[in-house]
């Protein structure tokens, strides 16, 4: 019974050293591997292509929080996102630090910064405006207490409903979510769904003026719907960490439009330690049996 | 006894309803006045320069929360500044909202943006870094608390150690303070004290490659110093919401630098029922006596 890693070699001194110590067997990328047979987990980014290779294995385990760039896995192959505490908090950072730069006229300021431009706007509560979040999972949760806590007037719309801090709208009432959202922020997974969510019919919802903030996935926006919002004044600012494409190419337009404001992909990074932590965790339950921790749904998608 | 408004005329319909309903008179404007006599507060961002002209002034109101622009008071006439939870949470936004940014190293990314440049810089988790707040005063306390709740490790210094939800540092062990502060955050007060405080022996104490927030004064910043510390390296980043000078000249090497972000003195800006409120609280202590809301002690200058 062991794991195979393959994933950034630079986290491996210390899933080594914490694999030691459980006395867990890791096996150091697919050269190391001597005999199939004992792969029971497969710790990645990306799978190996051919996975039959390995016979005995019972799950492969997604080093981050999505999982929508992996295949889908054979039968009998259960597939674990990492839940890491730090990967929760590390994107609540980035949103509240987006929303509020949205929210505090950045775009405007770094824009007139070029120009060395000292005006300054009207400044507002934050108590004025009224914040949706896409997708109330643990890291919208997280969110939207956090922004709340600043005075924002947070709603949520789920589709599973966890949180009962702020008012939740049910996927049946986007257009009343999106109508009430003065700063959209998205942190839904990507699923067949959710792919391309973010797009005109969606943007003429909001309203007038309304500033995007983006920490999903790339394919949930159609950029082109973004660049006619903007132009229009529909969306008045966006602050991307994902984009489509991604990576961003040099020369593309969103690099140079004021509006918009582009960081790439890195609203969070898995812990090396964390990372290690969930795999052990998904080992013990290998071993003892379920739940097993991060464990997708394949029907859902996350 | 009255109270003679000289603060921004676009306040003026607000404080004019709210004087109404608390049956007491508002002077709109030293031109309406016909007798000086009348005259027990004045309302402004600066006084007259002849306040001798109203013997039966009693109080001057700051429609800001700093006084350090205002001359001193004549004997007998009380300086209140006002008092207002919507400037302390703008300002607390403004500091939540720039300490993030330089923690997750929005200065590198909006650089890169101007190249077209996707390159990720590894992403720290908040515990990490050590947050050092100068001046606990109510927004500084404020700050303290939110960023806390981020999860940075949260030290304040202050003179009168308001504060006991973080760990506080006497104003004698200022270099204690300052070894710990990975960021630092300026909210001080601006008096002959603090003047300058942000200077090289201070930048020098810092931990290497700490980062500066400013939302205090201009006065309080040496800005060839910073230059100094950014080109040793011995500062990362710094973002400024108050510049010395002020307003920060078109051209000048800061609004360039991409270490720098300045915005235009807009952390906060006072709403103006909020400032009526309070106008209209000193006016009640005027006639049934102490405490005056937002009395500053000449002595410590705020």
């Amino acid at each position: 019974m062991s794991l195979l890693f393959l994933s950034t070699p630079s986290r491996l001194p210390v899933w080594r050293s914490m694999f030691a110590s459980e006395g867990e067997t890791l096996i150091e990328g697919e050269a190391a591997v001597t005999d199939p047979a004992e792969v029971t987990a497969i710790a990645c980014w990306l799978p190996p292509e051919d996975l039959s290779r390995y016979p005995n294995l019972r799950a492969v385990i997604s080093v981050g929080a999505g999982v929508d760039h992996l295949p889908p896995m054979p039968d009998g192959v259960m597939l674990s996102r990492t839940l890491a505490p730090g990967i929760e908090a590390m994107v609540r950072d980035w949103v509240v630090m987006a929303t509020l730069m949205l929210h505090r006229d950045m775009p405007a300021y770094l824009d007139q910064a070029q120009r060395g431009d000292w005006k300054g706007q009207p400044v507002r509560l934050t108590a004025s405006r009224r914040v949706g979040i896409l997708g109330m999972g643990r890291i919208g949760t997280l969110a939207a207490q956090t922004l709340q806590g600043l005075g924002f007037d947070v709603a949520g719309l789920s589709r599973s409903g966890h949180a009962d801090a702020v008012a939740m709208f049910p996927a049946s009432d986007f257009d009343g979510f999106l109508a009430r959202s003065d700063l959209l922020v998205c942190l839904l997974p990507l699923t067949n769904e959710t792919q391309g969510i973010l797009n005109a019919k969606t943007f003429s919802a909001l309203p007038q003026g309304a500033a995007l903030v983006h920490a999903g996935r790339g394919a949930h926006l159609d950029t082109e719907a973004l660049r006619g919002a903007l132009n229009s004044g529909q969306i008045s600012t966006a602050m991307l960490d994902v984009t489509n494409p991604e990576p961003l190419p040099a020369g593309h337009w969103m690099w140079g439009d004021p509006r918009v404001i582009v960081t790439p992909h890195v609203a969070a990074q898995t812990d090396a330690g964390e990372g290690a932590r969930h795999a052990l965790a998904v080992m013990r339950s290998l071993r003892d049996g379920p739940p097993m921790p991060g464990l997708v749904d394949p029907s859902r998608g996350y």
